[in-house]
């Protein structure tokens, strides 16, 4: 199969089989909280009609077809070109049929995208307040990472108003936001359900959290074990293999 | 010394050193968890105001005169026959310098503590919302253990307005009801800034959850390492046992 890279793009193995992801060379790239999303949603069930807010180079929803059975997913992103190169990875990985790309601002979405239509809504959003740090001086680089151009509450809104009643959101974040993610999805009722904390390794702060919500659901939340990444001796976890098909 | 003990109660060697906390028999008795709210406050500073809001039988400021420098805890309890009880373990533990009881509702406290006053607050409030389960038939137990009363709401808002600016509230609670207390600590802008979850042993969900909120602060969530009860063989783990001086 031939596929046209621009000279700032490279091919780079998930090494989830045979997948491979299409990258800029300076860019944003793919880091393993959307493998570890992709595999806290994996029971989406097949005919769930499902998006991927900010689908970035197409990590998450690339993992997805693969590791479950569903038949369709929409995968929502802002930038041209960050989308050019997700529609050479669905070339590559020979998911035309299945992985369709958006080229939409999520804050115009639900002008494109029926509401209440939708059964399943994954997101990994950008992680950092605006102002947050250090800016990079690349413009992609800032977009993918932080809230430039929408926020958390903007992501949570949307999905509550574009998901069906009793809808699945599905999200990975850095810990230290879990007030703020908390907050907004209780205020446009996207329930917490289970959160899954997210290690480098035992006895350290965890870093991620995964979370499932679901919209109008009672409050009542759970907890799923830790995941850890590495063993303290700096090899993977078993889990962290299993989720590799290693 | 001679304590004059109704026919319905009861000693109970709190295991901690020589404290001693008066129970009603059959009422609602002291657990682990308000050891560990103890515990987890313990850097409370000795010119301190501190508040203990739904002090019960006293067990929290019994355990934070002791374990800590502070000079005055005013622990305040709604049940009339609870204080009685309160003011005989002050007694015994001869804490009558320390720790005073306040017979008032939460619900009216802004009327008689000056707002913006108190330093630090520490609460184990009753965890059930009101109807949830089955009532106990006995209503002392039922304001311990069930929102009768003040809902955790009202302890967050009455918290709001009494505490300083900057703060600190330290809380004790059911791991499920996490949502519920984030998204209204973060509407009083008590800003939740530290957690631990206590888990019966390891390899189980965390049950409770022990948080640290500062008003005012900025966002910003730590977790502090998870604490476990029971090691796998049904020991002990070390941490319980320092926590209780064993």
């Amino acid at each position: 199969m031939r596929i046209n890279l621009n000279e700032n793009e490279k091919i780079e193995d998930l090494q989830i089989d045979d997948l491979k992801i299409i990258q800029n060379k300076t860019g944003f790239c793919f880091g393993i909280d959307s493998v570890l999303l992709s595999d806290f949603a994996k029971e989406i069930k097949e005919d769930a009609r499902v998006l991927d807010l900010g689908t970035g180079t197409g990590i998450i929803a690339t993992l997805l077809c693969h590791k479950t059975r569903l038949k369709e997913i929409i995968g929502v992103e802002i930038q041209k070109e960050v989308c050019q190169m997700a529609q050479k990875s669905i070339k590559i990985n020979k998911l035309e049929d299945k992985f369709k790309i958006l080229n939409e601002d999520i804050l115009n979405l639900e002008n494109v995208i029926e509401r209440n239509s939708i059964d399943v809504i994954v997101t990994n959003p950008p992680y950092e307040r605006i102002g947050a740090g250090i800016k990079n001086s690349d413009n992609k680089k800032n977009i993918s990472r932080r809230e430039t151009t929408a926020t958390l509450e903007d992501f949570i809104r949307v999905s509550k108003s574009l998901l069906k009643d009793k809808g699945e959101f599905y999200m990975v974040h850095k810990l230290y936001r879990l007030v703020d993610i908390l907050y907004v999805m209780r205020k446009y009722k996207i329930e917490p359900k289970l959160m899954r904390f997210v290690y480098s390794t035992y006895g350290r702060e965890p870093k991620l959290v995964l979370i499932k919500g679901i919209k109008n659901a009672k409050s009542f939340l759970k907890m799923q074990d830790n995941l850890y990444i590495y063993n303290t001796d700096g090899s993977y976890t078993d889990e962290i293999n299993r989720i590799y098909n290693r």
